[in-house]
């Protein structure tokens, strides 16, 4: 379609990207109030007004629209903590914010998103949203350490996997303050000068 | 029937044990052979010997037997780590050898025990298993933290679900020596007199 206008193309794509928009909105909707199981593609088109017909043409089943939902929301996610780490000076101290963040999404995510991960979790799709965040974590303490402020006799690569496991326990918290406790005994366990 | 004599009770017993693990072990060489989604009831059946009508007698569905054989791993590890407790002397020294073997289980808990592991994580059935390693594991942090070895500004409870999500890494480390890092890492988060 090279003699296609661009904006003729700019037109299309962006009328796709409302078609999935709505189709990730309504889905989400229904496993709120359904639950996981209680979703099928015949209810998201009457929800939507889009045709079965259009709708199979964007994804094939239910579970390629929550892989879509699930990349979102992983994607947003990345984005909140790129944000915190732009507005936080010192290497030091963006990472304690970051980690601190991740630990917040954590604790507020909604059991339905963890059923949904763990059901998606051994897809390759959520494979890549999950090391582009783990390579951004990986940078913070990097950094972190050029700076002085986190041991280097570990790779910091194996602090990251050890830092992402240790705030997921947040999971399992009960309020704030443990939170907070948490990020504060994972960071203990990566600081210089606190070993013995 | 309380005029059976106990002898026979007893026999009967046995025997029902020899069934179950006979199914539990015939299903888990299928699962090794042909993966999680290639066993059915009618191979287990075939390949134990027993009667179909009998095998469900025992086992509803092949799901029920994974429970069953997921239970028996969580008891035997829990076991592996009673001896490592009570084999070794000294408080920290406790908690240290105690979680260096839990972190070893995990990094040597093949792929599909993984795979069962997630599958399986969401039933209750698991989580009573979970809750004993929970409470074995808060009570050794209780008895360093009462030895002056381990914080005590926070909840043993908080602590023991940050000690075990954060060795969960060891699912994702290459080596004995990350293996080793990891768990000085964890018990630097929770040791005394290293915080700032």
């Amino acid at each position: 379609m090279g003699d296609m206008p661009r904006i003729w193309n700019e037109t299309i794509e962006a009328h796709r990207d409302a078609v999935r928009e709505a189709t990730i909105n309504a889905t989400a909707a229904l496993v709120a109030q359904h639950g996981l199981t209680g979703v099928t593609m015949s209810q998201i088109a009457k929800d939507t007004g889009i045709g079965r017909a259009t709708l199979y043409k964007y994804f094939p089943d239910v579970e390629s629209i929550l892989v879509a939902w699930h990349a979102r929301q992983v994607d947003d996610h990345l984005r909140e903590l790129l944000r915190v780490r732009d507005r936080t000076a010192g290497a030091a101290e963006r990472l304690e914010a970051v980690l601190t963040a991740y630990a917040q999404a954590i604790f507020h995510r909604r059991a339905h998103d963890n059923d949904i991960a763990g059901m998606l979790h051994r897809g390759e799709h959520v494979a890549a949203s999950h090391q582009h965040l783990r390579e951004f974590i990986r940078e913070l303490i990097a950094e972190a350490a050029a700076a002085g402020a986190v041991r280097e006799d570990a790779p910091a690569e194996e602090l990251t996997v050890y830092c992402l496991h240790a705030l997921a326990a947040a999971t399992s918290l009960p309020d704030q303050a443990a939170i907070h406790r948490l990020v504060q005994t994972t960071l203990t366990g990566i600081r210089t000068g606190i070993r013995k």
